[in-house]
């Protein structure tokens, strides 16, 4: 991934980005952090409420969904941000011990006429899990540079 | 916040969230998990990259949004989860030593049909930095008990 710019992404393509294991530290100490809510951060309140069991906080998915993200669809080389994203759901609860794999379409690539070096991905990034249920879905803007561009 | 429910979220009010600083050590930290793209991690490469200097990365304006949303909005005694975000944008970037403040406005607070003890809340957070400057935006979607629910 190292070497990829706006002409390789090509619309309409789908590419596997891999998988990664959520364990219930992780979920725990990204929750107490950022979301506790109940049934992120205590496992009893969590067996009680209304997931009947600990659950991921959704933003922990979201940053999982990142990390394969950033290890096998952007490259250092040519991203350069993104200005967000056009909608984001979360399907089915993530839970201790799951395994995601995410897959990634291209929607759209449009050069962008104001920055003549680079160009909009948009990008639906779908993550499902161990039983092949989609648990989050997302539509990503990203700005990545063009090959040209990089000799400047 | 401990007792607040469906019932006390009123369509067009606006509520301030309080605020949070964001750290060196914390971005990188962030982002060395879960983002780890050069303007992200490594100060010398974002220094001389398109930012002009290292950003948090944008999971990470997320979370810090939803820290504040679940201090001063949510309440353990209701919030029932989400099923997602309509629109989340990144508009600026956010740097070491940034202090973020968070706002929120309900837009839309629906009974739900299929499931009467609760409704869903549509509510636009905002985050500006210390110079007033919005950084993020988000229409996030919230299920809420109803108070009656709660005997149950």
């Amino acid at each position: 991934m190292s070497d990829r710019y706006f002409e390789d992404y090509v619309e309409g393509s789908t590419e596997e980005l891999g998988s990664i294991k959520v364990s219930e530290d992780e979920i725990l100490e990204f929750a107490t952090k950022y979301d506790p809510q109940p049934f992120h951060v205590d496992p009893p309140a969590a067996a009680a409420g209304p997931y009947g069991g600990l659950i991921a906080s959704g933003w922990h998915t979201a940053s999982l969904m990142m990390k394969l993200v950033v290890r096998n669809y952007l490259s250092a080389a040519s991203s350069l941000g993104s200005p967000g994203i056009d909608e984001l759901r979360w399907l089915k609860p993530v839970r201790p011990g799951d395994e995601l794999r995410a897959r990634v379409q291209v929607l759209e690539a449009r050069p962008s006429k104001s920055k003549p070096d680079r160009g909009l991905l948009r990008s639906l990034v779908e993550l499902r899990n161990q039983d092949d249920e989609t648990v989050f879905t997302a539509v990503a803007l990203n700005f990545v540079l063009r090959r040209w561009a990089t000799a400047t």
